[in-house]
């Protein structure tokens, strides 16, 4: 086998580590907890379904593969849960280190490319980047709806947490935020989310 | 929410049932076995890195998409394993009342794209359809090879039912039908293919 797709079969055995890591949201049905790759193969998909209410045209190609490699430094720096303040402090430096190792298992030409797809989802600069972001939200939030607001209530989350980072899907998309906070006020409504 | 709206959250919600249909390939460090999202997740991966290897030009969009969503009909139809002689007698039926189902979930016009996407890889006449297939066959090998063939071993299964399969490799990538004849050769010689 030739260097380079050597390289590249070491990544993508690699990436298989994805699988381990766990999120806070629970799948339907109240299931168990959801994984990284998982979350990421559902975002892609949404991604492609949806794509007609992002606020601008986006490049789906382009956001699809956003979606899938959006937490692939999560092998080393694990999964933070968008309300955990701690975690937060920390996060990037974390996820820095993670994304130097990771990536440079690549051939070059490729480390450089996946990089420069990861770091326009950190930026959140593009319309593809905005409307990524919008399923990062979305994805979970219609998981822990399915479950009655489990994931909140565990948590003890509050409204303006939420909100906070719910209302920035509204940068991808205005229709997807309208059906956002017609479910958050549903839960806030029930008592799911605290004040 | 509008209808249209609503019949696609109702089927992005419908396929997070994929991440409980569990396959047969075990996760590298000879972890628990996989379920078909995140088979699916890895595939449309490996397509995006390893596209200069297909035989012929290809939308990796198009790849992309097909990846992640040919194995949606087993939510109802469940896995077959490639190498269950009984169950794949079945598999047809079984996946043409889920493939009805699932997809009509969706407004008309998504069905029949998603439809014609699903159809397409079954068909595997198109370059896409048939470097996506050839995604699904690596990426399990790939898997069962870290963990020393685990999996053939378990099974039993003989070197010419994994030829006839990974064969067709070939139809989508001479290169990574190269590397798969490697690895299987390999796997010969270790006793881990029955003969």
């Amino acid at each position: 086998m030739d260097d380079r797709l050597r390289k590249q079969m070491e990544f993508a055995l690699e990436i298989d580590k994805e699988k381990n890591v766990f999120r806070q949201t629970h799948l339907s049905g109240h299931g168990r907890n959801e994984n990284d790759a998982e979350h990421a193969w559902h975002m892609a998909i949404m991604a492609y379904l949806l794509k007609e209410y992002s606020n601008e045209p986006v490049d789906i190609s382009r956001v699809m593969i956003m979606c899938l490699i959006h937490d692939i430094v999560e092998i080393d720096a694990g999964d933070t849960y968008a309300y955990d303040t701690e975690g937060l402090k920390t996060q990037k430096e974390r996820e820095a280190a993670a994304k130097e190792r990771i990536f440079s298992i690549l051939p070059k030409d490729q480390k450089e490319d996946l990089l420069s797809i990861f770091d326009e989802f950190e930026a959140n600069v593009t319309n593809e980047s905005k409307f990524a972001h919008a399923m990062d939200n979305l994805q979970p939030l219609m998981l822990n709806d399915s479950n009655g607001g489990g994931d909140w209530k565990e948590h003890e989350v509050t409204k303006d947490k939420v909100y906070g980072r719910q209302s920035k899907t509204r940068e991808g998309s205005e229709k997807l935020f309208e059906l956002t906070d017609s479910i958050l006020k549903k839960h806030i409504e029930m008592g799911n989310l605290k004040d």
